[in-house]
Order: C-alpha cells, then sequence, then structure tokens
C-alpha cells in the first residue's frame, strides 16, 4: 500500500467530529477506493476538553489553529471552522501558500475568497476543494465541474438552504405563519440562534455564486447577488399558491446568456409539474440545464454532519487519488468577467399580493396601476376581510417586462389603500 | 496550450454524430476546461455515405473498424458501435491492450465484460470510461464513484431505462393499454423495432450490476440479476395502483447486505411521494443510500444523442485532464465476489392481480391460498366482470417473505377459476 494521505483538521463542531467519525468507520473502505488509508494526524478546536463523541486521543492536538498547517507533517489541511474571513481564511492562505492541499466546507469564505484562493492553489499545484460548500452531501460542484463539463450551461438553480426549505415545508403542510415555524425550527436545531444567514438568503446566495463560477466559468461575483429572504412568506401566500397549483420556494437563479450574468435568491412559485416542487423538508437540490444533456437534477440532504463529511472526504479522496485539477473547472485565470444582468432587464410572470384597506375602489385603483406600467394580470383573488379588516389581494401576471411590476408597485405602496409593502415572487418558468 | 487530446471515434450513428457535433459546437470551452483541445482525427463506420448532418471530410476514414487502434495517432478510441461482443469488444480490447485509453456507452459489452477490460486497463495505466453506458447524460457513475466514494453504499436502485419509463407514463396518463403503447413509441422512435431488451428489462439489467459494481465494490455479476420486464401490466394494474396511491415503474434495484448481493429489475409499486414515483416520460433517475450521506438522488435525461454525447465527452475532458483512475472505483482484483442473495430471502409487500372466473367461491379459494401460505392481506379489491366474463382482483399484502407468496402465486396458478398467470409486482419501499 502506498503512503496514507495525511490530513490535519482545524474545527471540531459537528462536522469535524462528522468527518473523524467517517474516516474512523469507513477508514478500509475509503482506503481501496482512493488506493491509500486517509490518515488523521492532527486536530485543532477551541475547547480541548469539549466531549465530541470521537477519540481524539490518537491525534496530535494543536492549540493554535494557525500552526496546524506544519503539525504532523500533513498534506492536506481540513477547515470546519467557518466564517469567510478570521482563522478559516488565515488558514487557508497559509496552508495553500505552503503547499499543502486544502479542503473546505466554508461556503462564505469561497464566496468571498474562492478566486484569490483558487490562484494560489493552481500556482502551487496543489486542490483546493470545496464540494461541502454547496448542497451538503450532494456532488453538485462534481456534477457541474466534470460530470457537466461538455456542456455550455446556460441555468443552474435550486433550493440551497435546508433551513429555509424546511420551514416553508412545514408553513406548508401545517398552514402555520413564519415566525411560530422558525421558533420551532429553533428549538428542534435546523435553525441557528441567529437565523438571518440562512432565512435572509445570504448563505444560498454564497452557494449560488459558487455554483455559478463553476457552471459558467466566469469570476465569483458573489456581490452580483440579488437577495431576498423568505422572512415576509405569509400562510396565505402559501394557501394562495397552492390555489393557483404551485409551492412556495426559496430558488436561487444563476442564468449566463448575451445579457450577462443574472443572479438571484428569492421566494419563488414553483409550478407542481417542476422537480423542486416535492423537494421537502431540509433537502437541497440543484438543476443545471446544459445545451447537450439538457435538464439535470441532483438532490439529497444539504446539511448535517453526514452529508457535510460525506462530501468533504470526497474531496480528500480525490486527492488521495490524485484526481482533481483547477478547483472552478477551469483556471482561475481564465474565468471571465462577465457584466452583471439587472433584474430589471428581464421578463418573467409574478405572483404580487397586497393588503388593501376594504373599501369601494381598491380594486379598480390596483388594476389601473398595473394597467398603466403595461402589466398584463392572468388572474386576481380577493379574500375575505381579516381581523383587522384589511383584504388580501393576491395576483399572477402574464409574463412581462419585471421594471413593469416593479413600477406598478411602487405606484400602489405609495397609495393610502394599500397597507404595508407588497409582496412581490417570480413563478419559476418551465 | 498544451497537446490536444486525439479521438478515434468507431460508430457513427445518431450517438457518434452526436459526440462530433458536440466537440465542434463545444470545442472552445471544452478545451478551457479540460486543459487542452479535445481532438477528433480518425473515425470508422460501416457506411462512409451515409448523411449525418456532420462534416466527416477533415477526419481520416477508417472503413476497417479493427484498424482505428492504429488511426491517427489516437490517444483515446470512442466505441459507439454496440453490441455486448463482436467488433466492439474486439476494438476494447485491442485498444486497450495497444495502450491507449478506451470510452464507451456500451452497457451490454461492459455488463458482460466490464471486469476483463478493467484489468487491462489497469495493467496499461490507461483510462476505460463507460459514464454513457448508465442514465445517459446525468453523471451517475461519477456520482458513485466519487461523489459518493466515502460512503458504505447499502442500496443503489432507479430508473434506468427511458423507453419502459414512457411507455409506463403514457399508460398512466392516457389510459391505454401496453401493446397500443408499445406501437406508438416505436412510431416516434422511442422504442427499437425490436424492443424487447428494452421492453423485458435486459437494458436496465445491465445497467444496475454496471451501478451495483461500482456502489458496493463487488465483481460484475449481470447473469445474477433477477429480471421481469414490462409486458404483461395492463392498464387496470396502473389504475389500481393508482387507486391505492402508487404509480408502476420498472425499477431496478441493487441492495449489499450480510446475505449478500441482491439484484432484481421488476415493475414495482412507488408510492406517490417517493421521488421515483414523479420520473416521467423517457427521463432517468437513481437513488443511493450511503451511511453518512443518506439519499442521493440523480435525475435526467437517459437516452438520445445530446445526454449520451454529453457523458461521452465528459469522460474524454476527465482524461483530458488526467483524472481518472480504476473504473470500478478500486482495482478490479479488490472487487468483491458477493454471493447473490435469492429473492426467496428477502421480505417485502407485495402486488398481486389475477384475472379470475366469476364465480361462487372464487375469492375464498385466493384467501385461503394466501392464508395457507401465510400471506397477510393488507387490502383487496375486485372489479366486476371484464368482456370475456373473467373478474380481476387486486391485491397488495403486508410485508412477509416473498417465498410465502411465490407459494400461494403458484397454488392458485394450478387453480381451474384462476385465468392465465397471476401478476406479481413489489412495492417499493421508504
Amino acid at each position: 500500500m502506498t503512503q496514507p494521505l495525511r490530513i490535519a483538521i482545524a474545527g471540531l463542531g459537528t462536522v469535524g467530529a462528522g468527518v473523524i467519525r467517517l474516516i474512523e468507520t469507513n477508514g478500509e473502505l475509503i482506503a481501496r477506493r482512493a488506493g491509500r488509508p486517509i490518515e488523521v494526524v492532527a486536530v485543532s478546536a477551541r475547547d480541548r476538553s469539549r466531549d465530541r463523541g470521537v477519540d481524539l486521543s490518537r491525534y496530535q492536538w494543536v492549540d493554535d489553529t494557525a500552526a496546524l498547517v506544519h503539525a504532523g507533517d500533513a498534506d492536506v489541511v481540513v477547515e470546519l471552522i467557518g466564517g469567510s474571513d478570521g482563522p478559516a481564511l488565515t488558514l487557508a492562505r497559509t496552508s495553500l501558500s505552503a503547499g499543502k492541499s486544502f479542503v473546505t466546507a466554508n461556503k462564505a469564505m469561497i464566496a468571498h475568497h474562492g478566486l484569490e484562493l483558487a490562484e494560489v492553489a493552481e500556482a502551487k499545484g496543489v486542490a483546493l476543494k470545496f464540494e461541502a460548500a454547496v448542497a451538503g452531501g450532494v456532488p453538485v460542484i462534481k456534477g457541474l465541474r466534470e460530470g457537466a463539463a461538455a456542456n455550455e450551461i446556460s441555468q443552474v438553480f435550486g433550493i440551497l438552504n435546508g433551513t429555509c426549505n424546511f420551514i416553508l415545508s412545514k408553513m406548508e403542510s401545517e398552514g402555520r405563519d413564519f415566525a411560530e415555524v422558525l421558533a420551532e425550527a429553533q428549538a428542534l436545531g435546523f435553525a441557528e440562534a441567529d437565523p438571518s444567514f440562512d432565512i435572509d438568503g445570504v448563505d444560498a446566495a454564497h452557494k449560488l455564486s459558487i455554483l455559478a463560477s463553476i457552471a459558467f466559468g466566469t469570476r465569483p461575483a458573489f456581490d452580483a447577488v440579488a437577495v431576498t429572504g423568505i422572512r415576509h412568506v405569509l400562510a396565505a401566500d402559501i394557501a394562495e399558491a397552492a390555489a393557483l397549483g404551485y409551492r412556495i420556494r426559496l430558488v436561487g437563479v444563476g442564468e449566463a446568456g448575451p445579457h450577462g450574468l443574472f443572479q438571484r435568491v428569492h421566494p419563488h412559485l414553483v409550478p407542481l409539474d417542476h422537480p423542486l416542487a416535492h423537494v421537502t423538508g431540509s433537502l437541497n437540490a440543484v438543476v443545471a440545464e446544459g445545451n447537450f444533456v439538457g435538464r439535470l437534477f441532483f438532490q439529497g440532504r444539504g446539511a448535517g454532519d453526514g452529508p457535510t463529511a460525506s462530501a468533504v472526504v470526497a474531496d480528500l479522496i480525490d486527492i488521495a487519488r490524485g484526481e482533481f485539477g483547477p478547483p472552478y473547472a477551469m483556471p482561475a485565470a481564465s474565468l471571465t468577467a462577465a457584466a452583471p444582468e439587472q433584474a430589471s432587464e428581464r421578463r418573467g410572470r409574478a405572483y404580487v399580493r397586497l393588503h388593501v384597506a376594504d373599501k369601494v375602489g381598491v380594486l379598480a385603483e390596483i388594476a389601473a396601476a398595473m394597467r398603466d406600467a403595461g402589466v398584463s394580470i392572468e388572474s386576481l383573488m380577493q379574500r375575505g376581510a381579516n381581523a383587522d379588516g384589511s383584504v388580501l389581494v393576491a395576483i399572477v401576471t402574464h409574463e412581462g417586462p419585471e421594471r413593469c411590476i416593479a413600477q406598478a408597485l411602487e405606484k400602489l405602496e405609495s397609495s393610502a389603500s394599500v397597507l404595508g409593502r407588497p409582496m412581490w415572487m417570480h413563478v419559476l418558468g418551465g
């Protein structure tokens, strides 16, 4: 048997402990598949005394994470600390500069600094891999980088945040409102104490920007992702959508075309005959559209220690096999700087929900605002008065320019009859 | 730019022409992703004069396929002739023995001779790749071989034949019978003039045996696949299944466990909340269950020139990148020879449909046969008399040993009241 692949792990939270458990449980099988054993040589975390359910005594303990680079003569440093900057980024830079391969599950860091790190990795001829950063255990980066590599990919979109999908699925199946379900998800450990990265769509945007770069061969552009989360989705929206044959999902959409690179994370109405409509609970799913392969669909568990560890160790097996190349499927220097396409240039169908005062002429005002902005209405539903006397109006438009919707909503928002902010969701196309 | 990867293509049917069209269309992008261009240097097919919609004048034409190995100094021979033996196998053997990498879409050949060929490829240090042999454009071999490589995989199952799924979906949506829909599928080009490989499950069995070997690390064992096709599925079965909350799909199931290796292709009742129930038309889909990642689901187009060419060229890109290893994820010599598990040893729920004479005591006879064999009935439906005076009885059993069902059916088959052969389908578990 050839030399083992020696790894040092930074961060021993649930994922770090999961990686160790996986390597201990499946070690023999991994060695057969990888052609050599994968061996943990050193670990580092904040608290040495914490019980993590795994025996760490056989590994060198390193108090100072930054010193892990030189511990135990590791071939690969595995970073599971998290955070876009700070110790994780320092470790990435020093590891790659020292000529060590680097594996991470850190989507925030890769979204912000992936290009810089890829350049160092390529210059040093080592691996930078981050399968676990997107869709947990689902090999979607590999699917795009390698499986679909023969295709010009026009679209990549999907359900990239399990917490949001869990909440939306539960709101749907139980008819309950957002705040209540979020509180329950937090109690169950499906949502963080500070859930904003998840529910405001930032986490999904990190992942989308990574996928888009690999799918389209464009430079990562996290700042160009238009992001709206699920905070303002009501149980009533889900009910209206259901009545029309849709489910509501937080979908990250990336498209590359003649108008540039479009990236958006937003709640969408997904038709029931679309596979994303059947992605429930905390599952993740990604769709990619290639010019020869057509539509590919990947689904699985997007979070949790087992799935994330599975993706981390898959990266390690690739490295052990020597089967790795440029992190973004092509050399970082050759990624193109695509101009961002503005949402205002796009066309689509929209769902608009308004709370309005229950008085004469309100519907006429809404209809006029839509007409004046050039928005064509496909369906309109008005439900009886709420407890506060307001009335809910839900509209689905025909396909048209998004800027017309924006214009209509701007006008309506300033109307005395419209209470609060209108809700605007996109209808996912074919 | 480094040296191009030079390829020679044998077989210029729709897939062969598709590979050339893909390389011509996406050539520049492929070169960026692969690190070097992929260049067709020679082609061979039976009929030089046939119009294939691609310009072949720039490639060396080789009349004798066997001579392709030495044509144009190719690095890789791409075989798209088909057939488990004959010219395809000869070409595979001579190419690999000559130290050329070999890419094929030929599931029959890989199912029967993959192990032998892998041994030669490994001895020569060249690639043998066959992503296109299973599920067309869906990167499921890569998904198992690499994406799920960290996992002990207990199950792999899926919809592996697009023709059968097209027929079953159409029977379902239109309430029509098998023969009629088959004839239409043949007219549309979705089914071959001789459809038996597809509809009798042999094609799915080829693919299942390939997946099972990669998933479980076991020696390919095509002959151990128990195969039943969809010929005897009635529109009435689909209607009964629908009434019970199921759809009928031809599912290939592979399982590895303490009782050995189980491989079966059979029509199954798939619960509506299972993702395979939503795989319609000619799509393919594969589910794999890993001990850390949980359930992975892959779906896409399983046939056609575009998807198949996409998979063939993905293999070529891996080879151009130097990112390939043992074809079966581990050295062929280290694959284990698992004992086949017999269906009679298994437990499950069953759907049984009988045509019986419309006379007193028949139901009692059926119920007694089930009871005597130890089969517990969950539901039983009897529909009014058919035109021929027979009555259809559909039974779903509770979970129990399959051998008990077999025993009950054997008894009933010999009964004068039972007309024709009973239909037995399995209910797909969780």
